[in-house]
């Protein structure tokens, strides 16, 4: 089955929003063995919405399409689906009634806007919607359908996961199988990862193609294959003959985000650890408790952003921080064993950095960042990197190469 | 001038990745003027990548693509852009050399793959790339422009910013124009704003039009004209309108987001801040510190993600905690009396929950969480709110609550 996904909405068009609607459905969609072919962003215009459809209808069984259902003027994508098939609207009682319960709740009474979101084209089958005011719409046209649901993503996935993953399962049972196997890599780049692989690529087998996915220092090398159940263990084989022949890089499987290994890695050997941010300001701690059951193994953090908190809570001393600076071997290795201590924890990971823009020297420009990785019973190590990029960027390569050494010292 | 933007890549159509480019470049030729009309996302094949050329030279007269330049087998997007014109490829003396020095400087040799990044079809302006190995390729067709850049964020913007932006500022320069001005807004629906302005939008002047972007907590509101630059001034006049209106719930403007506000307000008035977290694990710390200068008013935090740290590092009593749960009122006032004490700042907030999937309880579920507000010689106050999303929902929701809470403070 081939998908089609229209996002709907000038605020895309604009770059005020980014679509990650399209990334979640793709997912799902991929997992029901549907090839998304084409995501197609329009604005809210009647003609480029009709037009759209049009487009899409030609080329794909199934079309999604999320944005511009909204009680508000610039939302008409309801009105030019209609006019697309040529119907009239009617008032839906059932979502009116719907619409009231969810405002009494609130002991609010209805906007007229909203009364006008209870109009529904005639040849709508209506979806209803439990997580806001719009319900989803489904419309059938020569055997293909066209969905058209809400751009709020939590939303959107709860009529995807309700109504039309339900009916997609059902529809493709039994046709083709995609199947993916993704190695998770950390501390190589794409280029030398490919030629290290190169033995295995050169020759893959029917079916089986190779992607590399890189990302502020981690590369994905997906697999894929397509066709019928046997394309699987060819997958599984090609698969395995690279993660052999770039173990040293290989961290985890299928998508693994590096804080989800670094969790299973510290609840599996039962390690504790405490983190010290300087120039990271959180961002460690808040991809580390992004994972659900964080608190077993990582016990907290200090945002030690002025030097007064270095000294203060971590028991930085001054002297260190007088003769080398914030940003030096030095300082990191103090505050990694100062949060290690102070959370007696197995492993402590600090971070200083001058993430930019401003804030370089010659001797230290921005990008500079330490980190420190002190261990229970070890030595703390530190070591540097010198980053390129903007301030944000240089955040989150520094977080991931946290994230990278944490595993690293666990594996 | 009319713009289609085409991203190429499966990894974008199985939802691996999300496309942030399109959005960054929307962004940058909405300021040059220049109308995105579609954005289109299509997968590594020739015929996709061919057909996607036809439809973009017939309806824009900019194409920007981006993705599929890497060096390895996947990236197809060079040879066909190549078969599209029909054009052979060359090897590109220049290219090589800039390649060769790259590889110097850290003592590597060029991999083949690299060599094949440096043919070029015939009919290419090679626009130069210093931020990687793929250059960027512009062409030209009966008076529209295309142009092939990398999928790397950083490259792609390199590249858009030293080549086709002043291209495109020399094209428009004297056309028409597109003015937005964008009103902030905190702590109200988007419906109920709409109806406290719907006195200004029932009728708004040639050109204007205004559209709501709600985020978590935050609703945006803008109004946006095209015409001739007689259209700035109504808009503006619009905006001033508007902000009238809802001025209760307005903190900014032209998309100023929470946490340059608090930023702004904070050193405007010369007060300090100083953050204590629990649930958000650092979420709180890092959108402050994701702004340049967040240095001269944020001193820092403490994550205190265990019952241990909150007492060692914060002060919270053993008693506090054992009476009312990690998640109440009372640990949050002494959560945040104390990061502000620890930190002799002026301002220190909190914030502890249960951001979920597991830990809630009848009393208190899955979504409770609770914010603490301590101001200098102020009484300390503290709210709750019951979020219903999903973890990292929960988790960003309470930081925009926090930075919408800050605003409001010191407003």
């Amino acid at each position: 089955m081939k998908c089609t996904i229209i996002t709907v909405g000038d605020e895309i068009l604009i770059g005020q929003i980014v679509d990650t609607n399209s990334a979640w459905m793709a997912v799902e969609l991929n997992k029901l063995g549907v090839d998304v072919i084409e995501i197609l962003s329009i604005s809210d215009n009647g003609d480029a919405i009709k037009e759209a459809l049009e487009r899409a209808f030609s080329q794909a069984e199934l079309i999604l399409m999320t944005g511009g259902l909204g009680p508000t003027k610039d939302d008409i994508t309801k009105k030019s689906i209609a006019e697309y098939f040529g119907e009239s609207m009617s008032f839906h009682e059932d979502t009116h009634r719907r619409l009231e319960a969810i405002f009494a709740k609130f002991n609010r009474t209805l906007a007229p806007a909203h009364l006008e979101q209870c109009n529904m084209p005639n040849n709508a089958i209506i979806l209803t919607n439990d997580m806001g005011t719009a319900p989803g719409m489904l419309f059938t046209k020569e055997g293909s359908i066209l969905v058209s649901m809400p751009g709020v993503p939590h939303e959107m996935k709860y009529i995807f996961t309700k109504h039309i993953a339900p009916l997609i399962f059902e529809k493709t049972k039994d046709s083709h199988t995609i199947f993916h196997k993704t190695i998770m890599t950390f501390g190589q780049g794409e280029t030398f990862l490919a030629d290290m692989i190169n033995e295995v690529t050169e020759e893959l087998p029917e079916g089986v193609s190779i992607a590399y996915l890189p990302s502020l220092g981690f590369v994905r090398v997906r697999v894929t294959g397509k066709g019928d159940v046997s394309v699987i263990k060819r997958v599984s084989f090609v698969a395995e003959q690279i993660a052999e022949k770039i173990s040293q890089y290989v961290y985890g499987y299928d998508d693994e985000k590096p804080e989800e290994c670094v969790k299973r890695l510290f609840t599996d050997r039962g390690f504790t650890l405490a983190t010290a941010e300087s120039c990271t300001g959180g961002l460690l701690g808040h991809r580390i408790t992004s994972v659900p059951g964080s608190s077993y193994y990582y016990s907290g953090g200090v945002v030690s952003y002025s030097n007064d908190m270095k000294m203060k809570v971590l028991g930085v001393r001054a002297e260190t921080l007088q003769q080398f600076g914030a940003v030096s071997s030095e300082t990191v290795k103090e505050m990694a064993e100062g949060v290690l201590k102070l959370n007696n924890a197995d492993v402590g990971i600090s971070i200083s950095g001058i993430a930019g823009p401003d804030g370089g020297t010659p001797e230290k420009p921005v990008g500079t960042i330490w980190f420190g990785l002190a261990k229970k019973n070890e030595e703390t190590q530190t070591f540097k990197i010198s980053a390129t990029k903007d301030r944000l960027k240089n955040i989150e390569y520094a977080t991931n190469i946290a994230l990278g050494r944490l595993i690293k010292l666990i594996k």
